[in-house]
């Protein structure tokens, strides 16, 4: 029996469109000869859709639509499609109201409910806000249209529900164990319906968890996952299957829609090989997709078409530009150079070769008269002071001003350009350049954007060579660097992501040889700088740990 | 037996300074005889503390100031202490790691600790995403100094715990019932200790919730509440006792510190009447007291003393100029003047009254050669467009860029001033009067606004006359007024309450008598705007759905 699956990619709350995508993937899937069509969790909404699903007639108008589609489909075609529903007992059981379900169609009719039934609450994740966990196995019996065909029983997971396998993590995540209980119910396959968000690496993880899992309850399993960019997450797709012997038989292209079809052979009761898509092996060639679709999903989704950024002739800015480029087209990105008295002459011509390199359009507004101006309305409150951080963030709120003011006239979508290290350490300007709709590499550290730009450059010079061999500035000063502030970015990245990512202490990072000080100044930088963090636009998530949704710190504290 | 209820108010992590507190009101509640102490839930790290309960040695560091605590403490006086412990068995059970607990300190020695059994996973709570739930009936026994005394046995719940009786809800929260299990063990009495923020109307539903399980189950119950400002969240105190006919016996004033001692009577089996201070019985004063609370603590407990505000003679930032004054001290508040050639002549002359009846700092800076320098910057770009939402946005970021200069130049708080009705539909300015580390008054509807400054000046003008019978305007462009882009507030304010607090659809607003087009506008805004409110500074939350942490809706989304 052959299964398509489908990695869509659905626009958040946009039921009608999200519905028509897997109405012409069940076309497909009938012309690929398939029976059976799996789509990711949630595939009707999209995922995640967050507070949307509190909404009186959310629940509603999902289940109408739910009907319509089932009505649409084609025979003989088994559709599963994500959705989620109610719970009618809640409120005499005393759970929540909902459930992240699946539902089987087919023949014309809404056969039959799944629920999900491990929660995720960690990291971006809030699923037991919303849904009550599901109690129940679920699995199906289908029998293929061909001669003499038995009846399969497949069994139906969703996302999380595999992440649980306590031989692959060395702990058991949930008390539950969905694949346990399938295993027990004898099932001939199983499947998961995901909206896996992508990290650096993880379809690594999800192949080597559920090879092992395959291996272990010596099972199939079809893992079919979401695809595009939603707010600061990205989907990468990748959806795969491994054999009962933990071989991968199929995998989809990373960061694209498509439908892959694999066939479930009874004879050998497992899966039969298919189209394996190449892994990226390059974590800067992953990132650097996921960022250009995060990019043009965001821009998308949010009736963008074009989008702006300063130009500093800096690394950050340049990477960013090279991203959008790639991701809305060179002609759909506007560059604006910013120059002041503190800007050097290489800022301006680096700037000016990368916007040759990428063939965007630009434009250069310099800011020595507005600052001018603001200094002498200001002079009389001002006197007798020192320049500072005043002054120094003043230049940085003109451009953020200059940008917004174009983006405004001309409904472009502002990026900004800050990157992990900064938004860190707070050295950045709130209200200046983290100004923006979407924070494009804010998840990433300084030293990760270094080997992506020069991951970028392996045959041809993007971007410009004199922006990677110079030392890093803000030039908001005569002469400053980085460095003058902040630790060497190698050390400052080491012991950020030993505080951000394995939330270590002062000792511990210590006793990895790092100095007292330092990373005493370094924990003092974070702390402070959770305000700035607070107000920054959603910011394109590539690590397992984001300043974003998934990040949650009180501002006021020690 | 006297039991003392501390009421007390936390900086998040600050476990030295909260421990002193608790050893501090320790030794007053010796002074007062009491035997047992009550704090709030988490006294020891604040609530909520969020992911910084994820550092390595959070749990660590609290469980050794709670050792170093118990053997300050007075002999012969139980304290109940609020505390994160570690849940040893989660990897082998697939459970959460740790627990939100209550220890019992007595002679010197940690005696026992009690989990939460219900954990809140709704609005701005996330307790799943940390907590497992406790599994068993919290209670001890407690036998007075007094001769002859008999054991009392006394059950514990925290906060959430008691938010389930399905008489009061019509419904169960909850599928467990702790106080049903308490009083299946013959408890005398239910204590609960809460961290439970403000919102309008809230204690009134605390007592007539706690009064109706009182009742039901014949139980006399102490409630103990946190007080202060942490972030956007207020909590208000307010703490009370009812005894076992449903009658109040004690209330702790609300937003302040203080401790209260009532009196358990063995003769009587209940508790005997005590100190029963005033509810507060009118909304406005309610709301004012919170906001106040509010400013003075996030301003504090973020190591300001000093708060900056623009002021337009509009009614917003009058209001947020009153509060701050009454937060900080009239003296510690500066307001900017930033009038525009837009700007009318009573835009001077209200904040000017204002200023005076205030009797607080002021400054004048009139904006328009920096408008003249942005536009002529602008103009090769800008030719031939015409005057729009850029040159407006533009005049409101000038003003953004001057409050933050001076902020930073001199170590001011910059207050937002922006009210709950232009959140709901973005009629305000990301990076102009957006700007702020905190909005004061981002969670009261313009229709609020008004009734709270009529309120303030019910005894003598300190919102000038004017300004209250004035149509509102963000003088922006010529002759501007809000109600030439909104429908007049009244109806704006009880559209967007039923969007944002009752999850209405078009269709059941519209059954209520409101105008299709309308709300089919209002609906459009809202949700078009959400790329503001995700950059907007944490605002003091005052209803019971505020856009904030407890908001969580996607920006790209139909």
């Amino acid at each position: 029996m052959k299964i398509a699956i489908a990695q869509l990619n659905p626009v958040i709350g946009d039921v009608r469109k999200n519905s028509y995508n897997i109405y012409k993937a069940a076309q497909k899937a009938v012309d690929k000869e398939a029976e059976l069509l799996l789509t990711p969790e949630l595939s009707l909404c999209g995922y995640p859709p967050k507070d949307l699903v509190l909404n009186s007639t959310f629940i509603e108008d999902l289940w109408l639509e739910l009907q319509e589609l089932a009505k649409k489909l084609p025979d003989n075609l088994t559709v599963l499609v994500g959705i989620v529903t109610e719970n009618c007992q809640a409120n005499f059981e005393g759970e929540k109201s909902l459930f992240n379900s699946i539902a089987l169609l087919r023949n014309r009719e809404i056969k039959e409910v799944f629920n999900k039934r491990l929660l995720p609450t960690y990291d971006v994740f809030d699923e037991a806000r919303y849904f009550e966990p599901g109690k129940q196995s679920n699995f199906f019996e289908l029998t293929s249209n061909k001669q003499d065909a038995q009846p399969i029983k497949i069994g139906v997971t969703v996302c999380e529900d595999l992440w649980n396998d306590e031989e692959f993590w060395g702990k058991r995540h949930y008390e539950e164990n969905p694949i346990q209980d399938l295993v027990n119910h004898r099932v001939d396959l199983v499947i998961n319906l995901s909206a896996s968000p992508y990290s650096i690496g993880k379809q690594q993880v999800r192949e080597a968890m559920l090879k092992h899992s395959a291996n272990r309850y010596k099972i199939p399993i079809i893992y079919t996952n979401q695809v595009g960019g939603n707010d600061d997450l990205i989907f990468d797709g990748n959806s795969f299957a491994v054999n009962k012997k933990g071989e991968i038989t199929l995998r989809s292209k990373g960061f694209q829609t498509g439908i892959e079809v694999i066939e479930y052979n009874p004879k050998i009761q497992d899966l039969n090989s298919s189209y394996v898509a190449n892994i990226i092996d390059s974590e800067e060639e992953e990132i650097w997709e996921a960022l250009v679709l995060g990019v043009r999903d965001y821009a998308k989704k949010c009736g963008f078409s074009k989008a702006i950024l300063g130009l500093s002739g800096g690394i950050d800015s340049s990477l960013v530009a090279a991203i959008a480029a790639k991701a809305l087209g060179s002609e759909n990105v506007l560059g604006i150079l910013m120059p002041s008295p503190y800007s050097s002459s290489h800022s301006i011509s680096d700037a000016e070769a990368l916007i040759k390199h990428l063939n965007i359009q630009s434009y250069t507004l310099p800011i020595g008269d507005l600052m001018g101006g603001y200094d002498r309305l200001l002079e009389p409150l001002f006197t007798g002071t020192e320049f500072g951080v005043a002054e120094e963030n003043l230049q940085s709120r003109i451009r953020g001003n200059l940008l917004m003011a174009i983006a405004n006239k001309f409904g472009h979508l502002l990026l900004s350009t800050g990157n992990k290290s900064e938004m860190a350490v707070g050295y950045c300007t709130l209200y200046g350049d983290m100004n923006g709709g979407l924070a494009v590499i804010s998840d990433l550290p300084k030293t990760r954007v270094f080997a992506l730009c020069h991951w970028l450059n392996r045959d041809r010079e993007v971007i410009p060579h004199h922006v990677l061999i110079k030392p890093p500035s803000a030039e908001l000063k005569p002469d400053q660097r980085d460095q003058d502030s902040l630790p060497p970015y190698e050390i400052l990245d080491d012991i950020l992501h030993r505080l951000i990512h394995c939330h270590q202490s002062l000792k511990e990072i210590e006793a990895a040889g790092f100095d007292h000080d330092t990373i005493s100044k370094v924990i003092k930088l974070v702390s402070r700088a959770e305000f700035k963090r607070k107000q920054a636009p959603p910011g394109l998530k590539v690590t397992d740990r984001a300043f974003g949704t998934g990040w949650r710190m009180p501002i006021a504290k020690v």
